[in-house]
Formats: C-alpha cells, structure tokens, sequence
C-alpha cells in the first residue's frame, strides 16, 4: 500500500465500503451456517453445547490512542480482548462480529489497515467473522467486537466455583502492559514537546509488545485440557490482578492470601517501573490489560501444574471472614483493593 | 424521579453504574444459562436450533439527535432495530448485549431513563439482556446492541430464496418514520431559532412516534408461522424498500416490478409530504427506518394472505435480465435506484 494512496470513504458507499473491507473474509467454521451479509449471522454447534457470548466497546481517545497505536495492532487487540473473555469461561470463540464507526479523517487504507489486523487475529485464533455494522462518526472511531463461542456445559468455568484453600494461579506475568502504556504515553508527550524527537522504545520490546499487541491464552485453556484440570473458577485480566482476585473472590464468597513473592513479572517490566519510579509490585497488582487469566484449582491438581514454566501459583483461597489479603516480601499484611483500571476514573 | 436529581457517573465507579443499571433486568428464558455478572454470558438453545446474531451500533449526531429524542425512547429503539434483524431472519430473539459509551454530559439518572426504554422493549419482545461494557465517552454517546435468537434450520428465510414470479410483500405502511424525522428536524431549526416557540406536532402523532418508537415485526412473523407460510426471502426495511428490495433481487439473482399504486403510504404521511413538498412515494421508496418486513411468498400463499389488514402484495419477482422496475400510477416503468438512507453519505 503506498503511503500517498487515500480513497475517501464517500467514494464506496457504506455497502460498498463493507464489501471492500470484508471480502477477504472466507467462513470457515463448519459451525458458521451464514456469514456477512443477511440481516443475521446464522451459527450451529453440535450437539449440547452451550453458546457463550461476550462484547467489548473501544472509543477512541478513552480506550486508545492513535498517535502511537497503529491501526492493524488496533484491530488485532480489539479481537483479543474478547476472544480473552471467551477463553476465561473455559469455552471456545468460533465467531465474531465487528462495528465500526469512523469519520472522514480516516481513508479506506487506514480502514483496510485496521481489518488486517482483523483478519490477523482470525486467522490466528481460528475465528470466522460472520457480521457487523460499519457507519460514520462525528468524530473519532467507535469499535464494537461481540465473540460468539462454544463450550462443553460440564466445562464451562465461572468467576462464582472457588472454595476456600484452592489455589489461585496467573499465567503469563503481570504490570507490562500497564509499562508498556506509560512508555507510550511518555514518548507522546516528549513528541508532542518537540516533533524532531524520535521515540526512545529500545529495549522496551517486550513490554511495548505487551501494550500494543496482546494475545490470549488460548494455549494454557488448551494445555489446562490436555492435563485435565478443569478451573474451579476463573476470570481474565484485564482490569489488574487486584480487582480481578475480589471479582472471583466476590463471585465466589470467598477471601483469598495472595503472596507479593509469587506475583510473576518480567525483569523488563520491573526495571522500567523502577525508572518510572514506580513499584513493580503496584503496577502488577493494579496495571490492567495483560489479558492474562487469574483462576483457582483444587489442591489435588498442584502437582501437574507445577512445572508448568507459564503458570505461577499465587496464594489459596481463605474463608470471606478473613479478607483479600496480600501478604509482602516483609511479612506485612495488606488488605486488596480494586484500583484496577475503570474507564470511568480516566475520563 | 425528580428532574433535579443528578448524580454523576463518577460517584458509581464503572461497576457500580452497571449494577444500578442492569439489576432490574432478571432473566427470564430457560435458554439464559447465564446473564450479566462473568467474562462472558451462555446461552443454551435445545435440539437441532440454530443462532442468529445481529449487531448494530447506534452514535450520536449520526443516527439519533437528543435535542428531540427522549432517551426511554432511544433505548427502546436501539433495542427494536435488531430485534428486527432477527426476525428477518424468521427467527425468535432470546437475548441482548448492550454496550454505551457516554461523557459525563451524562448523570446516572439519564442512563436510567436510556434503560428503562431498554428494559420496556426486553419486556415486550420477551429477550433477556444478557451482557455489555459500559464505558465513558470523550464526547457524545455510543450504544451497540448485540441481539441473538434462535431459529429451526428448516425455517430460516434469508434474502436469497426469492424465485421469478413470486409475490412481493410489505407489513404495514412506508416512509413514516422518514416523515416523522422530517418534522421534527423542523421543529429543532425553529427552536434553535426562536426557544421561545413551542414545538407544533399537531396531528403528527404517527409518523412522530413511526421515527421515535418504532416496532419490530414479531406479530407478522408469528401470524405467518400460524398460517403456515414461509416466505421464500425475507428482509427488514430499515434503508428504504427501494435499497431493501435491491437486495433481495441481487441476493436472489432476480429483477422485481413494483406497483406504486401499491405501495402502502399512511393518510398522516401521506397528508405530511405533500405538505412539505416532498413526492410520497419518494418518501417510502427512500425514506429509512420504518423497520417493516418485506419478503417474498409463493404464488399458492396469495389465497392465505390476501385479506391480512397489515401485509400489502406490492409486486413480483422478474427475470433478472428485465431488471428492478417501478410501474407508476400514471403507467411508466421506472428503474429502481437504491438513495436509500445511507449514514456515509450523511455524515
């Protein structure tokens, strides 16, 4: 695509417009019985399964920001994060659906950008895009993702299943993604200071990556099957590991004891928090969008997720009378709190 | 509640706004495993059903204007626009998502007049809202609905069924809404210009609440399974039926003639266009959001359905090759042209 290319929107049409940006999108699902372009997508899964719904709505200038989020990485973490939601319900996504609203400061080629990101992320999860609504906007782009999956109802995992003394395990590590935005944010407003500045991300990969490019944990939903452990309950992160601990422990009722020392984060996350002066343990506890899953075993099943290098157990669950309790390197006791990210305390 | 009131989003936090707002709403189908409170909602439809979702995304300044939009009516008719898709499809809707994004223009008490409207359309059409996001907004608010509803295989109707010869169907009246959103643009331009004048919807009451608070066929769709007919095509007309019908032919690979002296105009909308100057069966040719059905039956259906009050025989399916014609009163042959409302080219 050359840089210099820009068609107006206005120039295809809404329906043309839709063509354009979704032709690209073969069903392949033998669950997709009817894909864009009815009034309705049509879906079937065999049997008894159950269908396991969930939506994400994405604002411009609340949820991202275009000045250092690319368009394609934009689309690509628009899916994600809902495929994030189907895989915490221990379920399957299989379709998605995708709205956008967008204004004329957006050219064909940019919507084509962020559709490749689209279609990157279908591929990857194996996921058919079956429909969607595409408008104008007064100002700025609207994204709404629905993923529409499948899931055994003996499987199914909720945040309400953990009892007290079961394990409470992370995957992946924690707070990178939460670094990876204040890297960003920090790049911006040196930009914006001085235009001839060029962005300092060495290395910062990994947590930048984390930031713009999340992924979700498909693979441990998978492995958790192959090994048989089935989750007494669990949810996915993306709100900070401290709000989503009291969401299980709420659901649940139950208090939990999660130890600071067991809390996964990477070295580069933990140097760049220290940079920032600011305490790695805080920006993992509270950070949001790591799109990791937080969920609870039975004791009988630490032995088989021990050795697994992507899962750290974290603390048990404890009778509700005693609390959410973080218990630090020094021995002290904090009680949890959910400072997690709220749209709604940006704003 | 009284209009004084105004309690700002902030004083809830995002869960405690969604909690306030959604606690009202009780699940009510047998088919709602589970609703609004974990990563993602389960649905479970028995035997061989099959789910049909639909998703649009409403903005404001594009698709509704609050200056004359009640937000209970707004609510409502975010809800009504996709429970038409579903039934469209010849299918039941079962369930909703529902996600906002909104500024702190906003209190919580207008949130709550959006959901009542919310509420008062789950109520009639009998759909259990089932899950959402809630998010504040830079500016302006954003509402995307997600409708799911189930269908047996072999009833399904999509827009490519139609077949030469058969008969071309319309519910209820045309081009209403289009008028109602006529008068009540005017009536804003005379506030704006003069606050002091009151708005004049004398006599408008129906092509006013056709734009305000429209329905979703439901009635049609179960009168028709009684009657045992089962249309060949089916689309809702939320475009205009001249965009509608274009593409039931292009998706049936058909041509269509249509009758003017047909095509259902009620006396209020009738009485209205004239009175702006506008030609009546332009206003139901192009005018949008009347959310009828049309579809096409099978010539042996016409005996069952001619004496309906509420479904008008507005032409047949043709040949492809002799094209999409419209046979006026005064008996030329019109090409049909799809100016149907298209949110791109208003914006």
């Amino acid at each position: 695509m050359s840089a210099a290319q820009r068609t107006e929107i206005s120039e295809l049409g809404e329906f043309g417009l839709i063509r354009r940006l979704t032709e690209r999108f073969k069903k392949k699902h033998g669950s997709t019985v009817l894909g864009v372009g009815d009034d309705a997508a049509v879906i079937r899964y065999e049997g008894e399964r159950q269908v396991v719904v969930t939506t994400d709505l994405l604002l411009e200038g609340i949820h991202f920001d275009l000045m250092y989020v690319p368009l394609k990485h934009l689309g690509y973490k628009a899916v994600v994060v809902n495929l994030s939601d189907v895989y915490a319900m221990n379920a399957t996504p299989r379709q998605i659906t995708v709205s956008i609203g967008v204004s004329n400061r957006f050219s064909v080629e940019a919507l084509e950008e962020l559709y490749a990101g689209i279609y990157a992320a279908c591929r990857k999860y194996d996921v058919d895009m079956v429909g969607g609504d595409t408008s104008s906007s007064v100002k700025g782009m609207v994204i709404s993702v629905t993923a529409i999956g499948e899931a055994d109802a003996n499987r199914l995992v909720r945040r309400s299943g953990a009892a007290v003394n079961e394990l409470i395990c992370v995957t992946g590590d924690l707070g990178s993604a939460y670094l990876g935005l204040q890297l960003l944010e920090r790049e911006k407003r040196i930009f914006l200071e001085n235009p001839n500045v060029q962005p300092d991300l060495e290395g910062q990969a990994y947590v930048v990556g984390r930031q713009l490019k999340p992924e979700a944990r498909r693979d441990v939903i998978e492995w958790l099957a192959q090994a048989d452990i089935l989750p007494t309950s669990m949810i996915d992160i993306s709100d900070g590991l401290s709000s989503e601990v009291l969401h299980l422990c709420e659901a649940s009722g139950t208090g939990c004891r999660l130890y600071e020392e067991k809390i996964p984060i990477a070295e580069e996350a933990y140097q760049l928090a220290l940079k920032f002066h600011l305490d790695p343990i805080t920006c993992a506890l509270h950070g949001g969008e790591d799109y990791e899953l937080l969920f609870t075993i039975r004791q009988q099943d630490y032995e088989k997720i021990k050795n697994h290098p992507d899962i750290s157990v974290i603390g048990h669950m404890q009778d509700a009378s005693l609390g959410c309790q973080l218990i630090t390197k020094g021995n002290n006791v904090h009680t949890l709190t959910a400072l997690g990210w709220n749209a709604f305390r940006k704003a």
